[in-house]
C-alpha cells in the first residue's frame, strides 16, 4: 500500500482524494496539509481515513512512512515544493503548471534527475478515455503515418479578468494542454509555432493584455503540421475535440455528453450538449493519471508524463506568445539556450 | 449516517459496496454478511471501514445501529430475508428479483405495506443516465402524448445453457427490465400482451426449454403500444436502446461507448462498440439507485421504485411466457387474482 | 431505345416522367395518355419530346412502336390497364398496388405468366439507397443468419380523413410497405402475423374505421421475427428506418436529410430533421426503379419484383388487418386457398 | 426560355449538360461548341435538343438567338473566351478558374463592368447543400457573430505529378476553394494570410516544385480567424467539412455518403465512407449553380458569385503561396496594388 500525502486540498486536491478513495486501490493517504484547516477539511481527512492532517506540508515531508506527496497547492508553489519533497526523498505528482518560468521548472527537472524518484506532472488530458483512444489507434499504425494533427479546445466560460494577468496568458494557461497534446499524439517534437490570437470573446480579458480567441499552426519535426483553435467562450459547453490524420486513415475524437438520449421534433433533431464543466469531463482522468503514477512508483515503471513534457509544453506555450506578440513564426531553435 | 448491512458479497454485492465507498457520502457500511468469509472479503470488509463480518445475516438484523440493509444474496433467498429484515425493523434495498414467485412477492409486499419501512428494489435501469433522460423528456412532456415505446435489448453473451433452468426463462430473467421500462417510460400500465419466440442463438437453450429471441407487443391502458425485441446474443457488445414517440416528437437513446473515437479509413468509418459488460454498462446506476435509496430513507420520500413494481414487472413477464406458448395475446386480467 | 408509354400524369407520372428524363439514358417517352389534357400536360408532353399526347390510354396500346407502359392512373384502374396492356403486348411497369383485392391481382400474375412479359410492380423502397445498402449488407452475410427485422414507418402527415375508406386501411396502405420489406431484408416468407392497432392520432381516422398507429410482429419461415411499429403522422418529418440483426451482427439505416449541418447552441446540438416528403425522400429510388425495368425489359432480365411480390405483400397486409380485427396472431396458412 | 450555348464538353461541360437537362426547367441548349466533334459529341447534342454543333465557339458568340454562354473549355482559355463573349453581348457562366494570373482576370471584370451583362464564375461549392444550410445558419445569426472559421479539404486522390505544373500549385488549385469559402462564410474579407506547407503524399509532388498538405490561419478584417488544412490524398473519401464558430454558437458540416447503413460487428460500429469523387459530391450543387445564373440573367438579379469573387479568391491563394515560400504571414494589402 502506497502511502500518500496530499498538499493542498483546493477544488483539484478534493478532486483527487476522492478519485483515490474510490478508484486507486493501491494507495492510501496519509496524510492531508492545508494552510487552513476549517471543519469541512477535518471531514474530509477523517472519510479518508487520514492519520495527519497539517497545516504544514513540511510535516508530511518529514513523515519517514509516507513514500509520495501530489503537490496541489497554489501554481506559485509547484516548483519550490517539488523540489522540497524531492531533497526529502518522496516521489511527486504535481499538478500542472510545474512553474510559468523555465528556470524553476529546470531546476525540477535537475532536482529530479538525481534524486532517481519518480516525478509525474498533471497533464491530465493525456489520461482522458478519448484521447487515449486517439492515441492508441495511431500509436498501433491504424492511419499509417501522421500528417495532420488538429486540436480544438474551447471553454464552457471564460475565466474573470481578474484572474488574467496571473494567468501567464491564453497559451501558457490554456493552449499548453493542446501543445502537448500534439506531442503526444503524433510522437514528435515542434520545429516552429505560429499563432494569432485575437480578442472577441471579452474585451476586459483584452484590456488584461490577453486574447480569448487562437489560431495556432505547428511544424512538426516529422514533416507533419499542427492546427490548435481556442476560445475561452463555447455557449454550448466544453468543446474538446481532436483530430489526427495520416497516410492511412484518419481517427478523431467528439465531445462527452450527459447522455445519448436525442429528441426529435418539429424544430430538428437535438443530443445533448458537451458536458460543461472541466471537473466533470475530465473527472476519470484525473484518478487514471493517480492511478498510473502509483504504479510507476510501486513497480519503478517510467512516469507517463514527467517534468521535461511540462518543460516542453511551456517552451511552446512561450513561442506560441511570442509569435502572436511579434506576427512572425517562431523556430523552436531560438528557446535552444533553455534546453 | 445512516449506517447500512450488506448481505451477500457476490459480484453484485462488491459493486454495491464499490458504489458506496466511492459516492454515496450519507452512508456508512457497517456490516457485511457472507456465508463462506475469504481472506478477500476480508480485506474488502477492511477497506469498507465495515466494523462487522458475519456469516449469519442476522447478526446483522440484530444489530440495532445498522438502519438498512441490501439484500444481494442469492434469488431464492430474496424474499425470506426480505420479510425477515423488515420485521426486525430494516429498511430494505432488495435486488431483483425479489422472487420468481407471486405469491412470495405479495408477501413481502404485505410486510413493507404493515412494516411502515422503506422497500425498494433493485431495478437499477430505471437509474441510468440514458433512461432517465429518456424518461425526463418524456415527464417534461418534449414529445406530447406518449404513442409507442420501443425498447431493444440485447445481451453480447447467451448465458451458459445450465443456467437456464433456474433464471424462469427470458421473459423473466431478460424481457422483465425492457418491460418495467415500458411502463416506467410511459407512466401507464398494460392491457395486454403478445409475446413471440424463436430459439436462433443456440439450441442448447432450446433443449433446456425456453427461447433466446423474442419480440413483444404491448396494448398500454392508454392506448399506446410497445414494442420489445430481446436476444441472447449481440456479437458487437451489449444493446440498450430505446424510443418514446409522441403527438409531439420522439425521443431516442443508443448504447454508451468506451470513447467517442471515429476511426476513418478504407474499409469505412468506424465508431466503437457499445461497452460489452453489464455491469460496466450500468455501473453509475447501481450507484445511483442506492444513493435514491439512501435518500429515502433518510429524508422519508417514498422509494422510487417498490415491490409492487417488481410485482406488476413479473406480472408482465409470465404474461409474456404465457402468450408464448399459448401463441396468443394475453390480457393483464386473466392474473387479477394476483393483483 | 426503349420506347415507352406514360398512362397517368398525376403526381407520381410527372415523377417518373422527370425521373425518364434526367436519368434514364436507355428509354425514350414516345407517348402520355392523361384523361383530361391541360396546358400544363401539353407543355409536359413537349419538353419530354413525346410524339403523342392523348386521352385515350389504348391508343398507347395500339401503338406498335411502344414497347412498354407505366401504368400512373388511380388505384382502381391500375389491374384492368395492366391486362389491357399485356394483351397489347407491352411490358408493364404498374404503380402499387397493383389491386386492393386478391381476385384481380391474381388475373393480373396469371395474364403476364401467359404473356411471357415483363411486368414489374412500383414497390419503390426497394430500390432506395438506404434499403439496398441494408439488403446489400444481408445478401452479402456481413450479419450472418437473420435473426430479427426491425422496421419503422411514420408519415409526416396523416392523409385527410375522406381518404381512409379507398385507402384499403392504414395496413394495406402502409404497413404493405413494410410487409414487402420484411420480405425483400429478410429474404423470407411469413408464417404468421399479429398486429395491434390504435387511434391515437386522430379520432377522425378511427371515426372512419381506420387506426392510424399499429405494432406488427411476425413470425418467419427461417424462425426470424420481424416487427413493425407505424403511425400516421410524426411531427418531425417522414421516419424511415430499418434493421436487421443476425448471428454475425446488425445493420441499421436512418433518416435522409437536407444536409448534415449540426448546429450546437446553449440549447442542444441539433441536426436537420428527415426529409419530410416521401416523394423527396425517395425521388432517386423511384428514377432507379424505372432505370431497372428498363434494364430488365432490354436485357430480357428477371423484373426485380414482380405482380407475386405484390400479392404475397397484400396477403400479409390483409392478415394484419384480421389480426387487428379478430386481436388473435393469424397464420399465413388461414389465405392458402389464395395461393 | 433562355438559349445557352456550351463551349466546351469535357468532363465538366458534360456535368453541366445533364444538369440543364435535368433540372433547369427555364434553359434550352441551343449551341455547343466543342473543338473535336465525336460521335459521341453528336449523340450529346441530339439528346440535349441543340440545334447547333460547331467546332467554332464563335459561331455560338455570333448565334444572335443564344443569350447566355456557358464556358467549360479548357482554363488558359477561360479569360479570352469570357471577353469575347461578353463583347459579343452575352451572359456569361465560366468555370474556374477565371484565370490563374491576376491581369487577365482584371481584364474580364473590367469587360464584364462595362458591358452590364450576367458574368458568373462556377464556384460551385457555394451551391452546395451542406455549405449552404452553414451559410444560412450563419447568416440568420444562429451562432452570434462569427469568431472561428475551420475548413477541412481533402482530396481522395492526388492528382497525376505530370498535372502539378500546370495548376498552378496547390494553394491556387485546390485551397482557393476554401479561400472563397472562408469568405462566404464569415462574410469578411481577408487582412492576413499565414500558410504551412509539406510533401507528405507523394515526394514527385515535392519535386514538381508543389506541396501536398497545407496549414492556413487567415486573419479576417473583422477580427474572426480561420483555419484550413488541405490534403491531397485521404483514403477513406473525398473530405469536405467546416465549422463556423461564434459568440452564440457553432455549426458544422459533414461529408454525404451513399447511404445511412451502419454495421455493427464484432469489429465496430461502421458507417459508410464519404462519397469518392468531386463530381459525385457536388453533382447537385453544379446543377444549382446554372440553375441561380439563368434566375439571375432572368430576372435581372445580381449573379450570386462573380469575377471580383474569383479575384479574390485567387488573391488569398496566391498570398498562401508567398506565406508558405517566405515563412511569414502576409498581408493582403501587399497586393493592393492589383485592387
Amino acid at each position: 500500500m502506497l502511502q500518500l500525502g496530499i498538499i493542498g486540498v483546493g477544488r483539484i486536491g478534493r478532486v483527487h482524494i476522492r478519485g483515490i478513495l474510490s478508484g486507486v486501490p493501491g494507495a492510501h493517504i496519509r496524510g492531508i496539509a492545508a494552510p487552513h484547516i476549517t471543519e469541512e477539511i477535518e471531514q474530509l481527512a477523517r472519510s479518508a481515513g487520514a492519520e495527519i492532517l497539517t497545516q504544514d506540508h513540511r510535516a508530511l515531508l518529514r513523515d519517514s512512512r509516507i513514500d509520495a506527496v501530489l503537490i496541489c497547492s497554489p501554481t506559485s508553489t509547484h516548483a519550490d515544493i517539488s523540489v522540497e519533497a524531492l531533497r526529502a526523498g518522496k516521489h511527486v505528482f504535481c499538478e500542472k503548471p510545474v512553474d510559468l518560468g523555465l528556470v524553476k521548472i529546470q531546476t525540477v527537472i535537475d532536482e529530479a534527475a538525481v534524486s532517481g524518484l519518480k516525478y509525474q506532472v498533471g497533464f491530465n488530458r493525456r489520461f482522458d478515455h478519448n484521447f487515449q483512444a486517439l492515441r492508441r489507434a495511431v500509436a498501433e499504425g491504424r492511419i499509417g503515418q501522421v500528417q495532420v494533427v488538429k486540436i480544438c479546445s474551447r471553454d464552457s466560460e471564460p475565466p474573470a479578468p481578474k484572474f488574467i494577468p496571473s494567468s501567464g496568458g491564453l497559451f501558457l494557461d490554456m493552449t499548453v494542454h493542446d501543445l502537448d497534446m500534439v506531442r503526444f499524439l503524433s510522437g514528435s517534437e515542434v520545429e516552429e509555432v505560429y499563432a494569432a490570437g485575437s480578442v472577441l470573446v471579452d474585451e476586459a480579458i483584452g484590456r488584461a493584455g490577453d486574447i480569448d480567441t487562437a489560431a495556432v499552426v505547428l511544424r512538426l519535426e516529422s514533416g507533419a503540421l499542427a492546427l490548435i483553435d481556442n476560445s475561452r467562450q463555447a455557449v454550448y459547453g466544453y468543446d474538446q475535440r481532436a483530430e489526427v490524420f495520416g497516410s492511412r486513415g484518419c481517427v478523431s475524437i467528439g465531445n462527452d455528453t450527459p447522455s445519448t438520449a436525442v429528441l426529435s421534433t418539429a424544430g430538428g433533431v437535438t443530443a445533448e450538449r458537451p458536458l460543461w464543466f472541466f471537473l466533470e469531463r475530465y473527472l476519470p482522468a484525473f484518478q487514471e493519471e493517480v492511478r498510473q503514477f502509483v504504479d510507476a512508483v510501486e513497480n519503478d515503471y517510467p512516469v507517463p508524463v514527467g517534468a521535461e513534457d511540462a518543460q516542453k509544453a511551456t517552451l511552446l506555450a512561450m513561442a506560441c506568445t511570442r509569435s502572436a506578440r511579434e506576427r512572425r513564426p517562431v523556430r523552436m531553435d531560438e528557446f535552444q539556450s533553455y534546453l
